[in-house]
């Protein structure tokens, strides 16, 4: 496919008004074409007006057609087939292998969602039989369901230019719910945003859909992100990136004279606790645990929402063994192309800020790789008292740094979750024995995070039914969610009650006879459909 | 019981430091002692510091604990008698009868919520199990639940001194979701409020739960409300009253250094539809029509979130028979005493402006009350055409008033509809012949309202599990939720991942043997357990 540096405004190509932008090979900062023409605040307007028009006809689909489109998407994206994969490499830097994973996790994600389509438990369907009887009142028949809040404005990412991007997680759960979206793609890989739009207008177009369901926007970043949520004809708003970025479209959205929901996820320090029996092993067993701890570190040039950026290690002996089997571990790394010379740039001032901070040391320090803007993977080393007072050593240093901390009592385990801000994760490395000193973690990460992992590491984030991807402030802007996994389709519904409705004007998935064959709380008690369309 | 006339912090008596207040019985416009003292800012941080310190055991609590203690709370409400209603009449006006059916509302929503409690769906279990098998990467356990969210701050309503107040709505969701409660008395009735807050307090007492479940505060209005939404312990509000007092909430909520969900239930002008069908009845029929509206525009003295405050009428002979009838039956009703004196006097204002907004007329008037606060009530005419026009005639005017909108088209309905502002419910009067020109209307009316009712009457909300009380931006907050019905206590949970957690260290509700005999969602589907506790 020719690349055309257009916009895709309700199916139609769009040139904008504004600059024009080029992606750049963060590798080798050579400039890529073609050149990417800015559309205006007016042009936007286009999106956001078709994506409200698409609304009463995307926000009905009957179930089937609805998968089959989502599916469809998943077919076409792989269709694309490696011109995909080489684009996003020369925009991003990510090697082929993590590109491969990450489109696989993309249609993966598409197709979890089609199938939640078909199964239908997100239309959240309640009945109250009336009790025309009942003393002292009658009872009316009430009925409740779910509906697709209207149009959602997505952001691409920087870091996942397939997976949270153009066609990526809150894209799937937006337009699985029945949303609209008019996607703004990341300016640093508008290529790859181009050729995923390009597939999911082919599937509005063969399914013939309205033409609004969907629309990529090229913009200047900031200002147009701005003005898309606070078009009034927006309701909710995806957004995966910085805390900077991320706070400023709340206050825009709580500012609006119609307030609407923003799922932005921030920003995380993804802790590690490293327990005493996790060390009672063999220095194989210690070096291992090393190993996996700088693999997740450095993974992606640890530009992953979930990379490790804390170790807390135990005072003493065993904690000596595995901070001295980290530096090696981390030595022996060489630096990877970050996504862009500014995401490098801000590597390297906060590495700078943190080595200088009071009681940090650096415990190993790999190579500068081969290539332009790919800085030495560093890890640094504190005690815990130093952590618990410093505030700077909270910060997040987007990329391959972590900061390992030295504690001696579950108390200063506590203690420093009791300072940490809101987190995607945590994660605990331990053995049975100490499960008794582990326990009382617990009931503290809950408070401070969205998912709670063991003997594993937090990197490569499973999209079930199950997964958390989400926590706390300012981890995320809204806890009560997720932007992973099933549970990310109830960010764009809201329930909608009908009393006393007679069937000729009861939505489908409401009629008593359950033409959807959709699982229904009757009375308060769930009741499962007999057979699933 | 005495009342005291002290705040109840933690189980115990507090003498505010600021001012004191006494409530007026509206009726007469006379002091009601004791006098109530006022509690400072400072003093306000001992009930969030024991909400908070509350949480880690009450967030915890076994489920037959905890919905016999929302049992207990119905019942001790129940045991203080007639008291109750005596002092809630004195301090609100309203009569006898009104608030026993509040009481029987509050305590039916307490042992409602007992029961969900008791059934569990709300801890939402999901489980994914651990896929070693799996090509190309195994899949690890991963199980979520929903836990709650932290201390709430919930805030008394002047219109319901019972079911929107103590241990109203707000408070039995968030004590069922798990959340200990800060609650901040309304002004106008605190002895009700004592009475209510040492029912609550007795049942804390006698099941041993933290002293901090629960406290209720008497405050000077706006700014220890302000202080108690922005203090770092509370995590989340639930409040029903005036739309600036919420729209300042929410910004408060907003500019927090941690951001915190708000549930606010503000406004709404509960448009009716009358469809021809509706009118070709005899004039009895036509008679009973306008008698049922004019009963829902004053009952409470029109003082209910879903009292109809626009009723949309035919032009033509039908809807002529139709105001004509509105008009004799408000003619023919008594004003009643309305809650304090500053809401009479708003009325007053609002009926005056409205009164004068060009194109408007009196369809009717009743007679002023014997009581003082107890205005005529008053229905207002317009054309469609005015209506639309004029954003004045969109002001809602709490109290015993309504507005009587003559249209000639389904396209004049669906203009107005597109018009309004987010709105709690719509309400359509309608025969079958009527359905092919409803039907239109009802896409519409999702967009605005948070209830569809036909053929009855906004006022009365169910408290069941389908009912949506709850609406778009201004009706409330936030449309993606209800603040009655048993969907209320999601608002006050957050889901948490739980990743290959040993069964040692697994919580309760996600244990492999299902302790709690929950209902789970296994890979997706929905499981029944097959015995509740």
């Amino acid at each position: 496919m020719t690349l055309t540096g257009h916009s895709l405004i309700a199916g139609q190509p769009l040139v904008g008004d504004g600059k024009t932008t080029f992606a750049f090979n963060p590798a080798t900062n050579e400039q890529l074409h073609p050149a990417y023409s800015l559309i205006t605040e007016e042009q936007l307007t286009t999106a956001t007006s078709a994506a409200a028009a698409a609304y009463p006809s995307f926000s009905t689909l009957d179930p089937e057609t609805h998968a089959a489109f989502l599916d469809a998407i998943a077919d076409n994206i792989e269709a694309i087939g490696e011109e995909l994969i080489i684009r996003a490499g020369q925009e991003t830097g990510l090697p082929a292998a993590r590109l491969q994973g990450e489109r696989a996790r993309t249609t993966g994600q598409l197709r979890l969602f089609a199938n939640v389509v078909r199964q239908g438990d997100f239309r959240g369907v309640r009945i109250d039989p009336a009790l025309p009887d009942r003393a002292p009142l009658p009872r009316a028949d009430i009925r409740q369901r779910q509906i697709p809040l209207g149009p959602v404005a997505v952001f691409g990412a920087s870091n996942f230019p397939l997976a949270f991007s153009t066609a990526g997680g809150d894209t799937a759960s937006a337009l699985a719910a029945g949303c609209p979206v008019v996607f703004k793609a990341h300016n640093a890989h508008p290529g790859t945003g181009e050729l995923v739009g390009r597939a999911v207008v082919k599937a509005v177009k063969d399914f013939r859909l309205h033409p609004g369901v969907f629309s990529l926007v090229y913009g200047p970043g900031a200002s147009i992100g701005q003005a898309l949520v606070a078009d009034p004809n927006i309701k909710a708003v995806g957004f995966t990136g910085s805390q900077a970025a991320g706070i400023a479209l709340m206050r825009t959205a709580a500012s609006r004279p119609e307030p609407i929901p923003v799922y932005a996820e921030m920003s995380s320090l993804n802790p590690v606790f490293v327990f005493e029996g996790a060390l009672n092993g063999s220095a194989e067993d210690i070096d291992a645990l090393a190993t996996q701890y700088v693999t997740a570190v450095t993974g992606s040039s640890g530009q992953l929402c979930t990379s490790p950026g804390l170790l807390f290690a135990p005072a003493g002996e065993a904690g000596d063994r595995l901070a001295a089997a980290v530096g090696r571990a981390v030595s022996a790394c060489a630096g990877q192309t970050m996504l862009t010379e500014g995401i490098a740039g801000s590597w390297n001032a906060g590495a700078a800020a943190l080595g200088s901070a009071d009681g940090v040391t650096v415990v190993g320090k790999g190579t500068t790789g081969p290539t332009e803007n790919a800085p030495a993977p560093t890890i640094f080393g504190t005690p815990v008292r130093d952590f618990v007072s410093n505030h700077v050593l909270h910060q997040e240093i987007f990329g391959a740094a972590s900061l390992v901390i030295r504690y001696s009592s579950t108390a200063d385990l506590i203690e420093a979750v009791n300072r940490l801000e809101g987190q995607l994760t945590a994660t605990l490395q331990l053995t049975e024995a100490d499960y008794p000193t582990a326990a009382p973690l617990i009931p503290a990460l809950e408070q401070k995070v969205g998912r709670i992992i063991v003997n594993g590491w937090p990197t490569g984030v499973e999209g079930g039914h199950a997964m958390v991807h989400g926590g706390p402030f300012p981890a995320t802007s809204d806890s009560r969610t997720t932007s992973v996994g099933t549970l990310a389709i109830s960010r764009f519904l809201r329930p909608v009650a009908y009393q006393n409705l007679p069937p000729e004007l009861l939505p489908a998935p409401l009629q008593d006879d359950n033409p959807w064959h959709l699982n229904r709380r009757i009375n308060g008690e769930q009741q499962l459909a007999t057979t699933y369309v």
